[in-house]
């Protein structure tokens, strides 16, 4: 079966955009113009505006030699709207720049946009900015995502208090993991010349890191229990990282227990099998796009008392005097010193 | 004199994120939390949110080699502020995110983001997003700009209507003459190993290409003489191509006259000393940064008769029927067919 590949240039740049157009309904009511237009305009329904932006960078932050584009485009979105989630907003509104290389065509453009659609779609948004450009540096994938919220309602990491219960969706380190899983493959085709990477029941893995969600149903459990968290922010760089940049904005310290960690069978599977500590994978692997926030011990008690707790979410520990720093217990009852990684995504690159 | 040269390794992600921060003020009283949020929060000002993304990417939009990195911090405000401004509205917000090569030292993203703060200063903007990432390929600047409108306030590249007048702020060619400049004195430099570019009093054509304004005080002018645009767009890929697409978003066709397009004097003296027609270079340059719109004429026959001209806009032609195309009248009475360039900005570069 032979591909058809048009090259960008037959399209062009104005043709690209109307060509993409196409495919972008818009849902919402105050979206006031489509993705042809060079700004986009949105009524503003809230008294105040939530906005994120986002980069994914060839070769730091995908690499397209296993990377599907229609999930690239999938987890574009996801990545883009993750930290208007974690302001406690409702994202409604998607805009997208696209640095295209030479060997993008049409036809890969339309996958990835494919991939961005679905996850429009899942997560009601409107697409309102679409923006090609050429690159000579590999595929650039930059977001801008936006959402509306009443005066004074938004989230962030600031808010922590002592004794705060320290809670998070999800898992961790499976993204991480799954990236693991798929640099290997790469290694083993690019030494045997096959093209039959195994990944042997690690499905969960791979979905983690090629297609992850965005928690967005957090924020509907968090309003149906009304329950207001005292602070929130999104997991991307690490659980570690994430937790002491609460602390750092909050001034506190905290305190969290290495069985409360919640990590998935399969990540300590592969870990173990590739020789890495299961409790790193989680604590700085990065990528999981989990929520990290915290709740005052009334607000706890209180879903406890009712019956109700959240699904999905996990207490790992509580928040502390600024003084005491920032602690792990590990299983073995000994108290370590929480730490995070460094610069940047390098270190998850080999 | 021997320059600090610090890794950003050193300093890392979030340090640099931090360290940033302290250097941007907020002056707008609606904005409501500093850069170290990951999402931007802003009081909404207006029934109507205006953005625009935009991405400058090295190697297609600047060339390190010869570009200050103040002067592209610049530019970099400059370029993500003019879509919004284009849409008529006055900008207030800007969010940046930046792709960092390690040949980015953090003494070359003070530099950077001195030019970025300068052009906040001069735009009266806040810069409420900044998001360092990783890069392998390149420096990648990503902005998003916001803005704030009354309902149904906003312009757009779709309502010229026929006998409207086609306006122009500035002039035209002067950016694409001075990015010539930079790429014959970068050849003259590599053949002849000399760092003493001879720019022999063509600073005009630099400073647009280098250092470009935005034209934000149309804005005020319009206002002040109570004037409503019937469209409006940034000519940013050349004035032939806003031109084209404002007509075909309207429906019409368009007659622009050769001796009416503003050239500055040393754009055709570079021009011809080149051997490049000033007239292409006007129509296909590109990187103007200038604005387009259409004025009824009943609006432009009240400001004349009132005397009160608009200051740096001229009239080149006015709007015709769809049926009648899109033509340009030579000094020469020749009426040709007007062209836009293709895909993307490659035909810049040689």
């Amino acid at each position: 079966m032979s591909k058809t590949v048009t090259p960008l240039s037959e399209i062009g740049l104005f043709g690209l955009i109307e060509h993409i157009e196409k495919t972008f309904p818009n849902r919402r009511s105050n979206t006031l113009c489509g993705i042809k237009n060079d700004a986009s305009i949105t009524g503003a329904e809230g008294d105040e505006l939530v906005t994120a932006q986002n980069l994914l960078l060839e070769g730091i932050h995908f690499d397209l030699t296993y990377y599907p584009l229609r999930h690239l485009g999938y987890k574009t979105v996801v990545a883009g709207i993750s930290d208007v989630i974690a302001a406690g907003v409702v994202p409604t509104h998607l805009s997208l720049a696209l640095g295209l290389s030479s060997k993008m065509s049409l036809e890969a453009v339309e996958l990835l946009m494919e991939g961005v659609a679905m996850a429009c779609q899942k997560y009601e948004l409107d697409l309102t900015g679409f923006r090609p450009s050429s690159s000579l540096t590999g595929l650039t994938i930059s977001t801008s995502a936006f959402g509306f919220a009443p005066k004074g309602k938004t989230l962030n990491r600031s808010g922590a208090k002592e004794n705060d219960l320290i809670c998070v969706t999800g898992d961790f380190g499976a993204a991480f993991m799954g990236l693991q899983l798929l640099e290997r493959e790469k290694q083993v085709m690019k030494e045997t010349g096959q093209n039959d990477p195994d990944f042997g029941g690690y499905d969960y893995l791979l979905e983690r890191q090629l297609k992850p969600e965005a928690r967005i149903e957090l924020l509907t459990q968090l309003q149906e229990a009304a329950l207001e968290p005292t602070s929130m922010s999104l997991v991307r760089e690490g659980l570690a990282a994430a937790l002491l940049r609460l602390c750092k904005a909050s001034g506190t310290g905290c305190n969290i227990y290495e069985n409360k960690v919640p990590i998935d069978h399969s990540t300590s599977t592969l870990a173990e099998e590739m020789e890495i500590n299961p409790l790193v994978a989680a604590l700085n692997g990065g990528e999981d796009y989990e929520m990290l926030f915290t709740l005052s011990l009334d607000d706890y008690q209180k879903i406890e008392k009712e019956g109700k707790g959240l699904k999905d979410v996990f207490v790992i520990g509580h928040i502390t005097p600024e003084s005491k720093g920032y602690t792990l217990e590990t299983n073995a009852g000994e108290e370590i010193e929480l730490k995070a990684r460094g610069w940047g995504n390098e270190e998850n690159k080999n």
